[in-house]
């Protein structure tokens, strides 16, 4: 089968998986929620070297190749130092992450992200000083310093935009980073709509909805990708489809968090493209983020086949997703081999329906599955191992270590 | 880590796996439901016969060891020909399900099912042709001779009692099953509130909903087990609560169907227990199916951490999961040996607080974690293969082309 895109990922928090489940570790007395998690995941932030962003960067992406993954998204906000002041080398958290990807030998979108403020009328926390840009000249300028990056590496590493979400961005920020991307011909990206306090919080701002007035200031098109679109009325889902926009479901994600279902059958009604994401990296397994964007939206309607079929579904994580970051030229450049025997995707081998195939590795394949996973031509996993895993493995461990 | 048991199971429905997903599959031009899946599954089971059990049965439990499950209860109800008549041999289909778990070499509790009727007022389906016993007192004489037949063998081959449904069942035969079962201090078994429409027939033919008919009726105690629990409400929640009766969530296959979310949290707090099973192996991932109990939930209340953390989780997948299978003397004597580097669990290895072991396996672990499963001494997975593996593929992929 083609290589798949995990099209939106924070690889940084693949070192929060297990760490976030119990009461005691959020120090709750009651029932968390993504804002405590949150919390959480500043505290990580505000340790993390180059170094760190590296090691685990790296462990997060030969997991992800190991489950079929041959290009990401990385919608990376963590630049500048523990102060907020940026580097000496402004673009040193970026290289660790290109490094990352390219000894993982996975394809990158490098998606460089404007953040700007806590939200409407809210004080910056300490967790959120390394992700500011005092204004998008500074965010567009390092696009550019990345992009002269690229030369010569186009194949495995590009560079896109993203403005973080409503509540981090100002009205003219998004659209500064909005209009350099359509001149670029860069895909734009943005959290949409993940949590209901942020619908409230740009409803208070704008007096709109954020697909409202996303769509009012015409950011919308057919390279702004929506992450999550949890949180959509169904005019939403429509005027998302009406510009061709593309969706980023990430299921094990907003399951992990509690951001509620998105609204995966008006999306798909609409006529709006899925892609996946392994985003917060609290699973890796690209079947099971494009299986979820149906099987969770049957908890919705209590009915079966409501949003997106076993074509559809591997659409979303090869070719929607290749286009969301920007390598739709790549696509069919990379091939993930299935082991044939293997009890979850056995079914495939005996069908009278074309379909049959499809539908077993879709709804079946779990990451033991993956056998070989290759690359523009270069193995990386071989016998469901990546081929660095020993290294990647002993730098993601020590780091860990030192972070606990 | 202990072995896991899967203490709901229709083994024959491996079958179905990625046969059921597509509308053309489906003959449908619209979203299809549980009852439409069902009408597959009669289809399937129009069709099968002895050897097809085995051979399905036995794929179905030898996946299931592969992913660390060393206990199964199986919910028997295909009994007869079909036409609806006893085989010669009345057990010949139990025994064909008691000789796929002795070769895939788990323990097996035989929950021998009572179905009578298609549900209130209803005429029988074609298909249920074949799991219909006239009167209880067939049902309770197959119980006795297989009863007979565990003897010498009660370390793998136990025997359950289930009533299929208030759907399946009038009240004076659930009752008998049911008494019969505490008499004999067996696990009693039965599909509760899976489907909103069975909680509406119920309300038709009693006047109360499902958990309430039950607790009025006495059935509910703590060798009882809720099947799916989906559709309660908080009193129900707090009767199942009050007698110590056993909730057992499917999620990977309540999920596929389109069953609604189980109410976790309320009957976490009236102090159910939870076990999980495969139930219509749609997937076989055990520890995806403890962990849903908590994920899925979070979706409802858009919080995290909401009905049941690790270790809870944990015993969900052993102590209880064992316990409502008539096995809690047997728990520690299976073992599961997991992959300390695998990805998905390498997290485990480093941390400071007790619970990130746990934490790290119950929500991380997937089936390619699992290196070696030892189920009363005897090594039935090595290297994270089963030691039949081939010849059980190859017979079920034999049964699958006949089928097809």
């Amino acid at each position: 089968m083609p290589g798949m895109a995990s099209a939106h990922s924070h690889a940084f928090q693949r070192a929060l998986r297990g760490r976030t489940q119990s009461r005691n570790a959020n120090k709750l007395t009651a029932a968390g929620n993504f804002w405590s998690w949150r919390d959480q995941m500043f505290q990580l932030v505000a340790e993390l070297t180059p170094d760190d962003v590296l090691a685990i960067s790296r462990f997060a992406f030969v997991e992800l190749a190991m489950c079929g993954v041959t290009a990401v998204g990385e919608f990376h906000y963590v630049h500048h130092d523990v102060g907020g002041k940026p580097y000496a080398n402004r673009l040193v958290m970026s290289e660790a992450v290109i490094e990352a990807a390219a000894e993982a030998g996975i394809r990158l979108s490098l998606i460089r992200t404007g953040y700007y403020r806590a939200g409407y009328g809210q004080t910056l926390h300490e967790g959120q000083k390394r992700f500011c840009d005092d204004a998008t000249e500074q965010t567009l300028r390092d696009v550019q310093a990345l992009t002269a990056l690229t030369v010569g590496k186009t194949d495995h590493f590009r560079v896109a935009i993203a403005a973080h979400s409503i509540r981090a961005c100002q009205q003219q920020q998004y659209l500064d980073l909005s209009a350099y991307a359509k001149q670029h011909h860069l895909p734009f990206h943005m959290h949409v709509s993940e949590q209901q306090r942020e619908v409230d919080e740009c409803v208070a701002e704008y007096g709109k909805r954020p697909v409202e007035l996303l769509a009012d200031d015409g950011v919308l098109d057919a390279r702004f990708v929506a992450i999550h679109a949890t949180h959509l009325l169904p005019h939403e889902s429509a005027l998302m489809g009406r510009a061709n926009a593309i969706a980023c479901i990430c299921r094990t994600t907003e399951r992990d968090l509690g951001d509620g279902l998105p609204v995966a059958a008006d999306l798909a009604q609409a006529g709006v493209r899925f892609c996946v994401g392994a985003d917060s990296h609290a699973a890796s397994d690209a079947f099971e983020e494009v299986r979820a964007i149906e099987l969770d939206e049957r908890a919705r309607h209590e009915r079966r086949i409501v949003a997106a079929q076993g074509e559809a579904l591997l659409a979303a994580a090869t070719t929607h997703g290749y286009a969301a970051i920007g390598y739709a030229d790549m696509l069919g450049q990379d091939q993930v081999y299935l082991r044939a025997d293997d009890p979850s995707i056995a079914d495939a081998m005996i069908g009278s329906r074309a379909e049959t195939v499809t539908d077993a590795v879709v709804f079946g394949a779990n990451a033991r599955a993956v056998d070989r996973v290759i690359v523009g031509g270069k193995m990386i996993v071989d016998g469901g191992r990546h081929i660095h895993y020993d290294a990647a493995l002993a730098s993601y461990l020590a780091c860990l270590k030192r972070l606990s």
